[in-house]
């Protein structure tokens, strides 16, 4: 590639919060060249969003960012608890807790790490300095074009100035711009891009983040405290913190006002009101604001696939599913994994068309949740079905506890609610990325070759499971093997190891990727050559990574005879399925039952480079199985 | 305390290693006013120690520092594999494997951690610095006195001397001196304390840190390889690096000289022949190193309970096992808290006699485990003998899995050195902080107070369980809970919930410890109207921390109905005992099943500061359980 100027990047990022963030952190990490810029001086120094979902805890661990994360000690929220006044006399009382996120979700962190949003922040911006990209503070944008006509590859023209000093300027030309600046976006307003409200109600909110003294004896769990003065949300905090949610303003009120606002002090004596008879006071406030807020969805996430928007820049709601920085975090991490497919020649252009669909529908999906979750806070039911619904699927001491069969409308409900808060549910429908019987490269064969499994369903998560890593004899959790890396996971269960006919099937399955024109041979490295045989992911390719899993004890694998030399090059990703599962107590190789696959025969799964199932194929003697994996790939892979 | 002069400390540590570090690092944390000396300019830069035994890492965690410790990705070694001649023809074949620290023990961490000795000091050096203790390097120690006639309260005086410029010189005067100083310990030396060799035979070993290429699969495995060219032992490493041990010589050689020597490219290629016919190529040479070692064992670790020895100038042997930091680490922690103890005020000076009999017992062990662990190496019994004795206790895919009965010889060596070398198996015999029927306030009634279980062993580590914390409902790992905070640690098994007589229990022993001549009372800690009410562990005294494990689920908890106050007070020490443990599937109150409680009636353990179990006694109603405690207490706490 001819060198460029210094004014010309990759991608403009305009918002150093969770989604401009997590963009330009995976992007840095590829080797893009970024402009990064923020109109606040420093990072968030207090308040703003907090609550991490367990899924998002699993992405951070996959980019090695969690332990820098939990460094912070984070408060973890296990359960929320319900208050409301007693059927007689005043105050409050405890009706109910319900799991966050219960054991029915198959979670490695079945908790909600809680911590303030500059820490997080900085994890980010720590990371990113380590690949040369800095946050240039306070710059503003103050202007842009994008023609695809007048430059097919720098289409895209940036203005920008200093915030105090608007005398400083510059003009950068770029491939992408991205938007991360929050509710109030320039670039979305620029684009004309409207804002449909899904729930005409809005609100305004007061936050308060202190340290209190209380015997209140839920302040170090998540609350919604409802009293007749009023109600209040309890979020713990790291560092003996809590932050408090306190309803300030409807719209349904008659003298409704978006600029309504509390003092500090009226906000801490209603408080008081709410919580009595348990007392309240405030050794510290750390933070305090007050903001309206209404639901409400960008109609547009782009125009021409290469000005974008992410984030709250988006999608706007109450705080109280704590989904505004996990949402943030899923659309940047969405569009940076297919900029890199595209800009590094892996895939064609139309794939960043699947970045507004799969990323605006979980947007709609977040604001009906937000209602229905809001709905069901306030019409709780008995215990009885709490203990159901938060007991389904595996419950304590009883590893064999079936699903009920009269599940009803709320256990449903519930549990729809908690797969998707914890992240666990989010899901993407079918497209060129995710199979399915419409894929646009999917005919009769490719359908026949597809999915020997319903327990992984492209569109959703690859699913957790624990084997041993075959060359060290470590114990892994094996959806943490391949790092964040940009490459899509080839998991190859390879079933028996014992069958001749599956190791001809791997055979098979090596040959295929080795041919010249396969998906795999055809983007290979340009240095191959010279890559270090430590290379533990990428020797090959930058876009593949392969693993294999064996139904068998770790000693009984023998890699250099096991595997087709190409598997065994990735010698780091070799496994046995042999470690015992509660889920699956009486499965022989727990990871290939939990995928769905049989033990003898196994199967191919084509994770998503953002941990999403692509397409899952039966693994066959013969050409089969490439053939397959050919068509899936051929949907959006560069002809060239 | 009247201020005194600058030159006076609490004690003087000479050597940085892993002993000193570990001193100086809980003292520092809990106040004392230190002197650390080493004869480095700086932190070991290579080479040196590099095990983390599956134990160590508890207490790693326990005093914050596992993270750190974890940050710099070390290797983990789960299993050993063993390489010999075949039995017709050349070169090597796999033998068979074993785990490093098999499923019959209950490790929160069943792998040894390899990290290099530099970076885990200076996770240490960077928390004694949080603390305000600072290295003294590169300065040596010239001479000592110790005169308790002279001076009862500093009768050490101790002469220090810059290493580069003798001009630069030190008196200071001490409570205590503490030789970390390694096997060639001056102040050992000074002392005229000899070293007993239990194993005539000294070695030269060789050692070589690097980054090597090789199709040698077991590469970052633990392996013993034994070829017709001679012995190695593979280590594996952090960063790809890998560490090769070579016996060069044995004084049982015709011409053994321990200053014998080999060059890297000697050693390179006996290893060479030794892995033929895999190859092996060195990319980069980190460290190399050629030392004479054999098994010997100071006679005495202190002559008067003031100058005090400990790590390698106590005990020094071979590599195999991988025990010398971990063994310096548990020498470090056990004079610690006793100098704690009688310098704070809760103990008889008595106690420090204690740290000789404890620590060299172990070594004695260490020693014995050393040449009966060589021996295992080199006789290895059939491949069922082995999968027998990894199995034994919890196997894979199996929880009901029963000890055999028929457990021969090679089996109890195999799992007595596996628990030894775990850490886990380490125990300390009867003495007045370990109970016995032999306990010196033992009476009739104390003994018929005292255990209820054959579980908990005073003298043996607490027992590992997982709980729900009721305040917050986190699930947590209840032997953790406590920090190394220099406390005694008081876990009451509470029992059930419902009992009226388990409430009356309770009630017993709040009352008892709130008796202004109870043990617990009369160590109030000065500033006890000061304290924060965020404080957790030590509200009430530094040397007691209070914990109430209930046989209940946790929304069946409500602290300040179900605790008397006093125990109410530690609301954050507050257990539900409803997590499904798999080693006791059957168990309600898996906790207390684990430590041999009955799941009605609960009862009291007593664990040291250090994690070992000092007394368990039952929890009933009356003044039985208060006065039990009492009397064991009373056999080292201060009169006054």
């Amino acid at each position: 590639m001819a060198t460029q100027p210094d004014n010309y990047y990759d991608i403009v990022i305009v918002g150093a919060g969770p989604v401009g963030l997590m963009l330009s952190t995976c992007l840095s990490r590829w080797g893009y060249k970024i402009k990064h810029i923020d109109n606040r001086p420093e990072p968030t120094a207090t308040g703003r969003a907090d609550g991490i979902q367990p899924r998002s805890l699993d992405l951070l661990r996959n980019m090695g960012l969690k332990s820098a994360i939990m460094a912070h000690k984070p408060a973890r929220v296990y359960e929320v608890a319900f208050w409301d006044p007693p059927k007689t006399g005043g105050g409050i009382v405890r009706t109910g807790t319900w799991p966050s996120c219960p054991e029915f979700i198959d979670a490695r962190y079945p908790f909600t790490t809680l911590l303030h949003q500059g820490l997080i922040e900085r994890v980010f911006i720590a990371d990113l300095e380590k690949n040369g990209t800095e946050i240039q503070r306070p710059w503003t944008i103050t202007g842009f074009t994008s023609d695809e006509k007048a430059d097919p590859t720098y289409p895209v023209t940036v203005q920008l100035a200093h915030v105090d000093d608007s005398s400083k300027t510059e003009t950068v030309k770029a491939k992408y711009l991205f938007g991360g600046e929050g509710a109030r976006s320039f670039i979305r307003d620029q684009l004309k891009i409207g804002i449909t409200h899904k729930d005409p109600i809005s609100y305004v909110w007061g936050v308060m983040d202190g340290v209190v003294k209380t015997d209140f004896p839920d302040m170090k769990m998540k609350c919604t405290i409802h009293s007749e003065h009023g109600s209040i949300m309890v979020i713990p905090r790291e560092a003996n913190m809590v932050r408090l949610y306190i309803q300030i303003a409807s719209s349904t009120d008659a003298d409704f006002h978006p600029r309504k606002t509390a003092t500090e002090e009226e906000v801490q004596a209603a408080a008081k009101r709410i919580l009595a008879p348990y007392s309240i006071e405030w050794e510290r406030v750390e933070w305090y604001s007050v903001y309206p807020i209404g639901q409400g969805i960008s109609d547009k996430y782009t125009l021409d696939h290469r000005v974008f928007l992410g984030g709250d820049a988006c999608h706007t709601h109450s705080p109280k599913a704590g989904q505004g920085m996990n949402t943030a975090f899923l659309d940047a991490l969405n569009l940076a994994w297919k900029i890199h497919a595209v800009e590094g020649g892996l895939a064609e252009r139309h794939i960043l068309e699947t970045y507004e669909p799969e990323r605006k529908d979980v947007a709609e999906t977040l604001l009906a949740f937000d209602n229905k979750y809001a709905k069901l806070f306030s019409q709780r039911p008995d215990a009885a079905s709490t203990a159901q619904a938060t007991a389904s699927g595996v419950s304590h001491g009883n590893p064999d506890a079936k699903q009920s069969a009269e599940e009803n409308e709320f256990i449903k409900t519930f549990k729809e609610s908690c797969e998707f808060t914890s992240g666990y549910g989010v899901f993407y429908k079918p497209n060129a990325l995710n199979y399915s019987s419409s894929h646009p490269a999917s005919s009769a064969s490719a359908a026949a070759e597809a999915a020997n499994t319903t327990k992984l369903v492209p569109g959703r998560l690859f699913i957790n499971s624990t084997v041993t890593r075959v060359v060290d004899a470590n114990v892994v959790h094996l959806e943490q093997e391949i790092p964040l890396n940009g490459s899509f996971r080839l998991f190859i269960f390879a079933g028996s190891l014992t069958n001749p006919s599956q190791k001809t099937a791997l055979e098979s399955l090596a040959a295929g990727l080795s041919k010249p024109d396969s998906f795999f041979a055809r983007f290979k490295r340009a240095d191959i050559d010279s890559v270090s045989h430590h290379e533990r992911h990428n020797p090959h390719s930058k876009f593949f990574t392969l693993a294999t899993v064996f139904a068998a004890k770790r000693t009984e694998v023998e890699i250099s005879r096991d595997l087709p030399e190409l598997l065994a090059r990735y010698r780091d990703n070799v496994y046995a399925d042999d470690r015992w599962d509660r889920r699956v107590p009486d499965a022989k190789a727990a990871a290939h039952a939990k995928m769905g696959f049989d033990e003898e025969k196994g199967g191919v799964v084509v994770v998503r480079p953002d941990g999403y199932v692509g397409f899952v194929c039966k693994l066959e003697e013969g050409e089969k199985t490439v053939e397959a994996l050919e068509k899936y790939f051929g949907a959006f892979i560069s002809k060239q």
